[in-house]
């Protein structure tokens, strides 16, 4: 009795697990409301993943995309942030399990997000990386500068064609915004640098399942950027599966038509699943994951049982009003983070709202140097005005980061010079300290 | 007789190992001389060492200080890059052992460097990172991020304090610069991002062997800049050496003195040593490494018994015209690539050139916001304006960099908001990929 009279008086503890897009929202949104805020990542910063592609090839430095969650809600006094890795939940007593040890709450809201998924091949992760966090993007990068490296020494022809041979799979906006970056690498910044090989030689490909490449796209954009690949000299392979891959070859097949393929680059851009904490999750709710490892979740974005646990985000199979599965994208996060934590306020006085309603503000990918496609309702955009757009849109999105004007002066360089400055080959996953070096 | 002819005939071959501040110069003196360049490193970019320390420190990003080579180079016909490492030399055959195979030449300059040295404690290296690459930068930067996230979490106060303590070995321009950012960082940058701990209550230690700091410069600077460090809190331990180090205690001793604490990071900038490299080109020439594993060199900087064979930068113990070693730093090796430019020119025309000589501008040292001592010539500097000389000339240093836009306003942001933004906890020793990520 006593116990339970003191939890009244306290104040509401809101555990938020992970600091993306549907963390951070969720948590900045109740900056007003007088609740006690714990946001828990492993990592220390908010990524923000939409222009990871631009790490990886060299147009921009991690930190120019990533910024401290400390640093961001520094001023918001009822925010605690924890850099702890959570382990599992316990949804009776309200606990969320860290290494370190419990944490209470009155509210979860896990928004763990997604990874790179291989639909069973999980073998080919080391081959294939995909294009997720950080350290994915620096991986990706060094593979692209080290080929180019490595072909300026190589002299039997057959090797130098596989080494300056890149297989994107998948032709989502990642996969296509990868391809025709690729493309302008080759093209137009690494041109004049070597003396033996010819990067604007490169071959570079694309490859997907479906009959046309970006096919959340009305038909005729996607048919538009597909000619501008094209124009870049990019192979554009539809209707194609990747068979197999080793560590020389991928085998690619087109209806009945088998393919293989010498190439030392391959990037995988060809789909993502849950986050594995939704595994332990489900477990600790006692559901079944759904499709893609995703938590299935009531319109109000809660679990049927826990109506005090809400999952957000990628992790989340949240329906729209005709019964569809919302998309893992950035404004379905950001949108539910808000609603979340509307919901909340309005719970602490006793009010309920309507269900969590998306509003599609539109679909916009980049292809390259002034080139992209963009459908903002029933609006649509392509050429050198669809890329403009994409770059407003997406410097306004990272408005709160300091980093937006570097970003924009790192940018109008590169256009202007097709330079790209952050082409640094640091060697992560085996990294070389000064005990093993010989240059300096 | 043929094969001597065939040589004549042929354009004279300039081989440079390492694309230092030595290397690069030797390179760039050498665009309107009709010889064919090959610059060799082990790397893809020149590090502009000087500010590696904002970079550990979370000022700057890697690629704001480190540019490719071959973008420096681009339009210099007459130079090519290799990313490759060499292994050993044949001064006799005149060849570069790389490991995919050999480079002959007719002058060779190897500029190699240094690393962080030990004193023969090489068991510390783990324990106690240095700062000579971008790794070093980035792990120190993780250290030093981490033990904040730690202590955010840690409820033993022992613990906690040990976490907040830092000390840094060396009194030198490095480890000068180190302290005194990690007292801004910690008493201004993280002041309102934690809840629990207290990052202005850190305790940052400098110690060294010498009775006072910065030995270089003269009396009354150096005691300035204790003045300096005191005032933002800093230990100066001087007359301190380090008696013996472990996981948790560092234990020093100031003459009978014997003091242990326990410290969780300590950054090492105590010393260093030649590029292990020399020793193969000692081995090669026949000859002993002197003190430190520098290579002796003529007035002319080329080896006594091979005068086609130059040893410039760090790696070099050159004489200075009283018979003093020249010093470790840019200066030095920027002049020396000069120098040996120019006698390669000169002897192609059958000329020579007087010996080497070190211009010495001054000598500077960055204290924080607002503080630097230096000297230049028999002027002397502190405080405020010695700072805005310091960033002046670190600015037009870098000023082949495309980025130093970037950089001025990267520091114009920091020094009015005492914000970091390059804070990020990547680790590189340890990567995560996202198949083992909990948190997008």
């Amino acid at each position: 009795m006593m116990q339970i009279r003191q939890n009244v008086m306290e104040t509401h503890r809101v555990v938020i697990v992970g600091g993306g897009f549907g963390g951070l929202n969720t948590a900045q949104s109740l900056r007003r409301t007088p609740v006690d805020v714990t946001l828990v990542d492993r990592r220390n910063f908010h990524l923000f993943q939409p222009l990871l592609y631009q790490v990886a090839t060299g147009g921009l430095s991690p930190s120019n995309i990533a910024v401290p969650i400390r640093s961001i809600v520094r001023r918001q006094k009822n925010c605690r942030v924890l850099m702890s890795e959570v382990v599992d939940f316990d949804l009776n007593r309200r606990v969320v399990k860290l290494r370190e040890g419990e944490l209470p709450y009155d509210s979860l809201i896990v928004a763990t997000g997604s990874q790179t998924g291989y639909f069973g091949h999980d073998d080919w992760r080391p081959r294939a990386p995909g294009l997720k966090s950080i350290e994915d993007a620096l991986e990706i990068r060094r593979r692209i500068l080290s080929v180019f490296e490595a072909a300026e020494q190589e002299t039997n022809p057959v090797r130098r064609a596989s080494l300056l041979t890149f297989v994107v799979v998948g032709g989502g906006p990642t996969g296509v915004e990868l391809a025709g970056t690729l493309a302008e690498i080759t093209r137009h910044t690494l041109r004049r640098e070597f003396r033996r090989c010819r990067p604007e030689d490169a071959r570079i490909i694309i490859v997907d399942l479906a009959p046309r490449l970006l096919g959340t796209f009305p038909e005729d954009l996607s048919a538009d950027a597909e000619r501008r690949l094209r124009l870049m000299q990019i192979e554009v392979r539809t209707g194609t599966t990747v068979q197999h891959l080793d560590q020389k070859t991928v085998v690619l097949q087109t209806g009945d038509l088998t393919e293989t393929i010498a190439a030392d680059t391959i990037l995988w851009a060809a789909g993502v699943e849950a986050s594995p904490l939704g595994k332990a999750l489900a477990n600790a709710a006692s559901i079944e994951l759904s499709r893609g490892g995703r938590i299935a979740v009531e319109p109000q974005l809660h679990l049927a049982s826990y109506p005090e646990v809400f999952v957000i985000g990628d992790l989340a199979l949240a329906m729209d009003l005709k019964g569809k599965p919302l998309p893992g994208v950035a404004p379905v996060a950001i949108q539910q983070g808000k609603y979340v934590a509307n919901l909340i306020m309005a719970r602490l006085r006793n009010r309920s709202l309507p269900a969590f309603r998306y509003f599609d503000y539109g679909n916009m990918a980049t292809i390259g140097r002034s080139a992209a496609i963009a459908q903002l309702g029933s609006w649509k955009f392509r050429g050198r005005i669809a890329w403009l757009l994409w770059l407003f849109i997406h410097l306004m999105q990272i408005v709160r980061f300091e980093n937006r004007i570097l970003v924009l002066i790192q940018w109008g360089w590169n256009y202007l010079t097709f330079n790209r400055s952050a082409r640094l080959i640091t060697d992560t996953s085996n990294p070389r300290t000064d005990h093993e070096s010989i240059f300096s």
